[in-house]
């Protein structure tokens, strides 16, 4: 079998994690349809040519467009900044290519939607970067949740709690400028919430939101590079035009109630992803920063030894868990991209679409931008509205 | 000094904590005005004499009014039902006693505020039951809020998790009628998270809730006590008429945010109350069912050394701690109340109000009923409005 | 029925849990033998009057012989320090009463010998106050292990760690002195280890082991109470005469290896008293510092969810938790004595020897210096040789 | 600078943490040395070229002489079985490569000795596969002690529970043969913590220790990959030759007391390798399960919020971290080989020896034999004896 040629647009955080994935997946999971890490492209030269040098790119482009154009291409990887993702998405459909794409899919639900339809009308695979639902543990919540072993869904709650903007002497990034990362904590740490909870528990029927933005000015960054960025203590300042913090609380279409928070504002969480679910038989916690382990709680065990149970995900029993070590040994937060690129290339293989796809995409947009409604309205607001 | 002399008015749960902390205030807290165990209360005098004779109270009256016209009487504890405590309360503010009220003070705001009107206007000394103030761990939150050390607070999270009526066929007790209790979780759990807002964070300006009943119906109990019930497999079934879970939104008047939830469907929570706190300085963490300990973040940590601390509130350098046992050796649930009593009778001696008093109580009833109309009315609700 | 009339010596730290226990034995369980704290015991009479008053003992004597003489006690409470205990206890056993001796039994093997011959000779009931075994976790522990739902054990690991003394100005409190105490950490806290293997997997076989004194020579004390002491900075030194810790090594009869550490310097453990149990069906862990808590481990439990569980031993279904509070509100150290009590009372009642008696203190005095022999000869010691 | 040619002998479970580690090197740490995956070596060329084709190995060969002997080699590598080791490491010093050796090094501490003395002959880097070593978050425990932050150091307990053996009719694999093997959970479990307590507390000086089979016969395995193996039903049963657990206390030279637990029995423990250190002026607890964390305590923090610190060892003051993931975004297992190569090639770059090398290897050897000296002639053994 052919392996399948990628072109990936972008080259920091996410592109380090893709990369990753790409020469993981063969080593650890031989089966799988094979990544041939072809172009990578990136608008600074010497800055993309370093990058493919050590992350393993053959060759470079400094321009999408080339890239998509290209006919020794398969899939277009797409982890540059938010506001490009839409033209490039549409190009790489028009195209022909499959197309992943880092989350949020779009600034906008319309633009998402454009998306979907592009990739829909092209025939080819498409798929959204939530990778939080490749953690072995998560899996277990999933299955717990779909066997019915938990019982009925009456509760979800879930929060994003991170602190790396909690100085304010923390330049004005571009994460926190509307107009280039669509929204703040909440596009950002919010939509991996919302992916989870419909991943999860199902759909949304109504939301209603609280946003605040705690410091309302900084200053301007001198230079940035993925999450860190520098700024002299003299630096002009702008203003941040984002989300600092977002929570709502939300319907589900099961009649399940769930509470979400986004924050950048948490001290002492360095990014504490975490959710509970209680149904009528049973419970179950997560939380990211142990994201080897589940919490599970039966009320059908015996009565003198009911209690949650924190269950190493690394067992035979365990999504993945045998691709990698024995048990007990715990994997890392790039494992998650593994999973998640080892279902989009069964899914190219096995010619459907992968999951989460651009409708999960769309679909999580559709609740981001309900509660920014709800925030601005100061009202509930139903998803069909959207 | 002449001891206190309480007429206690209730003998199941509440009863039984109380009496307690009476037994227990003079063996720990030595220099302390000393109550005086003189008259319990109930209306089934076989009852109530066998519980006087194991709590330790001299007397029995079946006829609470009886008791409040007693001379030989400086304190009402009233920890009956709480539809019965506004007539209570006021009964005993005619006659001068000194009152301890549990929460929920009353079943509205307007009875809430004729009592601490009626206390007021007899210049007696007025205390709500809010015990979870006087957790060592509680206190140690206070301090360093209010001492600065977490800088400006940002975000106060609470959740109240219970699963003890989960089971579909467990009966209708008293806790789940209205016009009995009020209301469900939100007044007997969400009142303590109120609470604990209040005293940690400040006045709270704006919520908005979401309510539920997930189990509609229930068999009616034959007989209850405590928290206990029996139903026979073929018992009729009455509506269930309070709220098995309330969750909601608020703003504090010094601009943090706050996410609420109190629930009894939270399988695998026996009684998990718990909250955080984020400020500009660091967080604090609590959760009762590890009542003894306080997670603390401190962000002036070395830099290598940054972590949540899990303070065991048992030094010297805690409060109350020293009153007890050598560090590390735990106190539980029923020493809240000890030092809940230990406020109110040192309050009595100092001639002064104690805290919570009836001012804390009705606070939180306004917050209560805000959250109660803002489900209703599915808006925002201004706590001025209330 | 009469109450049981108790004469106590001693009163500071385990006096005053003690007194605690007899007062909450008739409040909390109405159906046990009242005691009746009747006469407190103690050399100085100001401070054991002022004593009595707070801790509620009906009448004063300074004099134990005189309390051992008197016709009007049945019980007699031995909380004195240790060097005193013998004495008391063979003068008690000769008087006929009951007596209860605080742990450890004797300084040494032989005179805790002399101890059970003369209780046993008087029939009369005698108890050592091996207070965790009354903890509800450890109940649950022990019926784990003895149904068999454990299966056979492999390992018991404990530990005691404490750090009260970790600074070398610390005084030389009585606990630091042999001649005294008898032991340091070995006595004080591996003592308890000991008992609660004994009680939960059985007779120790063989043991060796190994002592250190950290800091030979402490400033002497100017005064003490209870744990605690001052002394000037310019105070003499004299010579520490016990061990700071202790660790060994044993097999039980039935096959199972142990691990065994006490120490007084381990920074950042106030009161670690833990245990951890391996058997072929599973496991539980303890840690005093969470005393309501048993995490429990079942190898047949299914294969994606196993992992241990945090029971927290305040269900029904968990010894004496209905005598306290609701499911999820927690005790705390003190209501181990409560317990312990109750085990008194009732088994006096029923005419049957209270478990632990002094054959189970016995049993841990032999072990205790099995270990302090193995550590002088550096051998294997067999407890048979005791 | 020309890439490193390695050479790598074995495929299975350590030969995949090391490929991986090969792989992800110049990923992430660009500027090292950059390792080219030359030459994997297996005896069955089937099963060795299937693994060099998922693994990305260039080539393969099925006898390690002739890979030894290859001029365009730089580096040997070794995680065979570990008795062949020794005759390996000689011929490759010999041929004058650089070497890495799986652990343990050797079966007996002679072989290990022979195998220092011949690469420190030939001038060689050699390096022994203690990879625990490299977890940030022992790197942290490292500086903690070193820069003095924790003080004098008193006490080291380590223990390495699994439970993978824990079944009776798991079959009779390797590990379980002495022949083979060397020893059970001493050498394989055990070496790693005394590794660990060498590195970060120092010399131990004498040991006394205990050992145990408790599963003396096992079914025959039908075929054994890595861990895992099969048995039918019905096999002949052979003797079990190595220990299931060893336990052992010992003294350091700098006068702290150790204890260490290896064991294959204990149940519901994956791979739980934890340690605990108590010093003067601070502890720290570590636990591989929670790799990414470090539990760090100390004297000098202010009276009321002493605690442990749960530490995330993912901050840019942390090793590695930086290398990796944003702050709060965890590793796992393998990461800790990369790193392990990290030093492997930084040494051969700078020519110095990497840490742990042989004579690590044989530091460890020789507690690892005084250990079982002691438990065959039942007394302390000094290291100086060996």
């Amino acid at each position: 079998m052919n392996p399948l040629r990628v072109g990936m647009i972008g080259y920091k955080f996410m592109g380090k994690a893709h990369s990753n994935a790409y020469r993981a997946l063969p080593m650890f999971f031989p089966g799988a349809l094979k990544p041939e890490m072809a172009v990578l492209c990136g608008r600074n030269e010497e800055a993309v040519q370093e990058a493919a040098n050590h992350l393993g790119w053959r060759e470079i482009v400094t321009d999408w467009r080339e890239l998509v154009a290209r006919d020794d291409i398969d899939l277009i990887d797409i982890n540059a900044p938010s506001d490009a993702h839409k033209e490039i998405a549409l190009a790489a459909a028009r195209a022909g290519k499959h197309i992943f794409c880092e989350k949020p899919l779009a600034l906008t639900l319309k633009d998402a939607r454009e998306m979907l339809d592009a990739a829909e009308a092209a025939g080819v695979a498409h798929m959204v970067g939530f990778n939080y639902r490749f953690s072995p543990a998560v899996k277990l919540a999933k299955e717990l949740v779909q066997s019915g072993r938990l019982g009925q869904i009456y509760h979800f709650r879930a929060w994003f709690l991170q602190d790396w903007i909690l100085d304010p002497s923390f330049p004005l990034v571009w994460r926190l400028q509307k107009d280039v990362a669509g929204s703040g904590s909440h596009g950002d740490l919010g939509a991996h919430l919302i992916d989870l909870a419909h991943y999860l528990v199902g759909d949304i029927r109504e939301v209603i939101g609280m946003s605040e933005t705690f410091i309302k000015e900084r200053p301007l960054a001198e230079n940035m590079t993925g999450l860190s960025a520098k700024s002299s203590a003299d630096a002009p300042k702008g203003p941040v035009t984002v989300d600092d913090a977002t929570l709502f609380l939300a319907r589900f279409a099961n009649g399940a109630l769930g509470s979400f928070e986004a924050t950048r504002f948490a001290a002492g969480h360095r990014s504490t992803n975490a959710f509970e679910i209680n149904g009528s038989l049973g419970s179950v916690k997560f939380d990211f920063e142990r994201m080897n382990e589940l919490e599970v709680y039966f009320t059908s065990d015996e009565a003198d030894v009911q209690g949650f149970r924190r269950v190493l995900a690394t067992d035979p029993a365990h999504a993945y868990a045998e691709a990698w070590w024995p048990p007990g040994h715990t994997i890392g937060f790039e494992h998650t991209f593994t999973h998640e690129m080892l279902e989009l290339t069964s899914a190219i293989r096995e010619r459907r679409q992968p999951v989460p796809s651009f409708r999960e995409g769309v679909q999580c947009q559709a609740v981001l931008e309900a509660v920014e409604r709800s925030v601005a309205e100061r009202r509930w607001v139903d998803i069909s509205e959207m």
